[in-house]
């Protein structure tokens, strides 16, 4: 649960999905650390069961501009975003924070974990394709008790992995996420303002114009 | 690299094999933090080139007497523990190491981690059977830029997971690892002595035992 459009959605259809929703935040060493008050503002407001945040240093190993003295990308085009990846991507972050989720799961005795993975409008994250998280949910059934034991089945649910940036922003609204609420931008000023220039506030920025919503961040 | 029996063994198995090592331990919370010396005195004997410790909080989940206000099991024979899993299993937590070592090892750009996990003479832990560490590659090699590149192939090594332990205590002298280093406790009491009843110890003990070895800790 970063606090940004995607996870905020993911909460919301988690819980109109019928779950009740313990929501797991990062504190690792982000640059736009700020997200976290947007984390714990959305899930007061979608009245989670819980809400944690782990708190866990990605900077000892840098390597991404998110957490490391490298520059954040400005003003790219979405077709330049989906060539390289990009030096946001921060090493095995999605493998780290699913692992993290697994634990928590086990301990709940929870069998589904929700991520908002986004395949189709994002920066090209390896991990945040359909065939990491299948491979990711193979790993976890094998990993716990349960596994062993063959008691229940963990299934990794990412709904909004093939759906447009727009689609998202309707699918928010559709669901009454308060998007005032949420924060996307990867470098923030010191007063937590967007950038506006960042491939996520790019993204973003894309998907309430396709979307003809204006937004209220 | 917890300091351990395993785990020195596995480090001067990779270092024998040829590898340069950079070895990873971690401060999750253990109730035998005292082990995280141990990996100190290890690593440095082993001349590694470089060791970090990751700080984590697993204790925020709970759900084992490694992390919670669990007794730690005492006099259990070796059939005992074969049986039914564990208290001081740590839910998800090789999953969690192993995607620590996975970050750290794309940003070194290497492409093998070894783990001195134990299948045989074992606790019963869910993530130290082979099936885990097979689809823990697979998913690794999905995770990562080096995945999406085809570039290099991350390969999981874990060299001890079909040894006894008698045999372990056998290949760590033939590797001229000095076992008077290392920790292998749960629960070792405020000067940090090895309690000798808890699983660990009691595997350990029967190890030096079958290999005919007097255990200098």
């Amino acid at each position: 649960m970063s606090g940004g459009l995607d996870s905020s959605t993911c909460l919301a259809f988690a819980k109109r999905a019928g779950f009740e929703v313990y929501a797991l935040s990062f504190d690792y060493g982000q640059r736009h650390r700020v997200e976290l008050e947007a984390a714990a503002r959305v899930a007061r407001a979608a009245g989670v069961a819980d809400h944690k945040t782990a708190k866990l240093d990605l900077r000892m190993f840098g390597g991404s501009a998110l957490t490391d003295q490298i520059a954040v990308p400005k003003g790219r085009s979405v077709a330049e975003m989906s060539g390289e990846i990009p030096v946001t991507y921060v090493p095995a972050r999605n493998t780290v924070f699913l692992s993290f989720a697994l634990a928590w799961a086990e301990v709940l005795e929870a069998s589904d974990v929700f991520i908002g993975v986004n395949a189709l409008d994002y920066s090209g994250y390896p991990d945040c394709r359909p065939e990491f998280l299948e491979a990711f949910e193979k790993m976890a059934n094998l990993a716990t008790k349960t596994g062993v034991q063959g008691r229940t089945h963990l299934k990794i649910h990412a709904p909004l992995i093939d759906r447009s940036k727009a689609d998202i922003v309707r699918l928010a609204l559709e669901l009454g996420v308060d998007l005032a609420l949420t924060h996307s931008c990867y470098d923030p000023d010191a007063g937590g303002r967007a950038c506006g220039e960042c491939d996520s506030c790019l993204l973003r920025a894309k998907g309430f114009a396709e979307a003809g919503v204006v937004d209220p961040v």
